[in-house]
């Protein structure tokens, strides 16, 4: 599905709370299941012969858990998913939803992937989830509000306010993401001007930059249910997610984040 | 301090069960004071100029609480830090301690760094400590017995099977930790080889072998504080950890980890 728009306000018909409660729900619903596959012996299904991109027995039935939930609480939405069709109605909501980002980071153990979920209006995300559940952390954004969720703590989360980018830290999965040579080199142009670069992150990276510990995600190839959960979480924060040209995410593609407007404009610059 | 072979057996003298209790203690006194300032704003310190290694204020004051507590359990032994000098004595007994490997991690907010201490005897490795705590997570290695310990939860922990390089994964800081054009070929080589690679991992990739997640682990430039614990928790689940020429590590440098001696052999080959 393309998504039109950075994150906006909730339309009216439509209550804040409500939807930050059905979050949870979510994210409850996913841990249970993806929690009994993670480090566990799973199947691993390659996707694509020639680039490789698992599936997991969990990924299957935890969409399919969210998708129940949806269609519990709001029976006229939309949704779709990475695992299953299109749900399609005539609703102007849609949701978008990936119940393992970082399939890579989850059949290696390591605790940096995220179940994601996203509230679209006309196509522009306007709520976000990304839980991380083996740690126990929930990350909820709507337009001017993200809130980081762990056990009984609640805390209101912001982006960083550093300006340089040689005092700033990038995430990325890994420049080895980049498709072609001259995205590798604009990269590695970026990369050098920055103070620190971490790699392996997927939605986690997100995650920081929504909660100011780094600055700055660019990545290549992305999919709409890789990012549209991510634009509400960091744009709440503050920052800013568009395209490496500066336009609107739609469909994914070339991603830069950046937790403020000079982060953003120098990242843009290179 | 040069560690002179693999792990060993404890001498008669030590009781199991009191170092694993005392690593167990470690690892609290050190969580008491790198929670306190993780995902806190720090002072990032350059170590060097040249090349980027943070120094926080939780690394300094965290391995000051930990040569306090073996002070106090073990006045005679040996202390070997990377913030302090050492503490030299006559006992054949010495600890590692590295308060916070992975302080790149650290800054950036990511829970895969780790506390990490070490027992040797003689030079040799035999218990090791990597401790995550933002996740609750210790893991503690001797001889022949590696478990991990999660609030109440205890589970032993065993190596992966999996023999060939093109079914198993490799972990390892950043492919742009290697040194030189020579050793990077060689990575290159081999994660080529490999089904799957994922970075930015430090101490956290070794327990991810030891708890069969992955099945190698291949880095360049180590001191012995980063790898003396993570020898006996990679060989008492089963691993085996030597230098890229099969030798074993001695005071770090280029270090290899794999699950079993096939994995082992296939990748020195390489």
């Amino acid at each position: 599905m393309a998504i039109k728009n950075s994150s906006a306000q909730l339309p009216q018909e439509l209550d804040q709370k409500e939807i930050h409660s059905f979050l949870l729900k979510i994210s409850t619903a996913a841990r249970a299941i993806t929690l009994k596959y993670f480090r566990k012996t799973v199947n691993v299904e390659n996707k694509e012969q020639t680039s490789f991109d698992p599936v997991t027995v969990a990924d299957r039935e935890a969409e399919n858990a969210i998708r129940d939930l949806i269609a519990q609480y709001f029976p006229d939405h939309n949704i779709f998913g990475e695992e299953w069709e299109p749900k399609k109605t005539n609703s102007a909501f849609s949701w978008i939803i990936d119940p393992i980002d970082g399939t890579r980071a989850f059949i290696s153990g390591l605790p940096v992937w995220g179940t994601l979920a996203a509230l679209c209006y006309e196509g522009r995300p306007i709520a976000g989830l990304m839980s991380q559940p083996h740690i126990g952390e929930d990350f909820i954004g709507f337009a001017g509000n993200t809130t980081l969720h762990r056990g009984d703590e609640k805390s209101t989360l912001s982006t960083s306010k550093v300006k340089a980018l040689n005092e700033a830290t990038m995430f990325t999965t890994s420049p080895r993401i980049f498709l072609n040579e001259n995205s590798l080199a604009h990269y590695d142009k970026l990369e050098a001007n920055m103070r620190l670069a971490r790699y392996g992150l997927d939605c986690y990276g997100y995650a920081m930059v929504a909660a100011g510990h780094g600055e700055l995600v660019v990545e290549e190839g992305l999919k709409d249910v890789d990012i549209a959960a991510m634009v509400p979480i960091v744009e709440g924060a503050g920052g800013i997610v568009t395209t490496w040209s500066g336009k609107p995410v739609t469909d994914g593609g070339q991603v830069i984040a950046a937790a403020n407007p000079n982060i953003h404009e120098a990242a843009l610059e290179i």
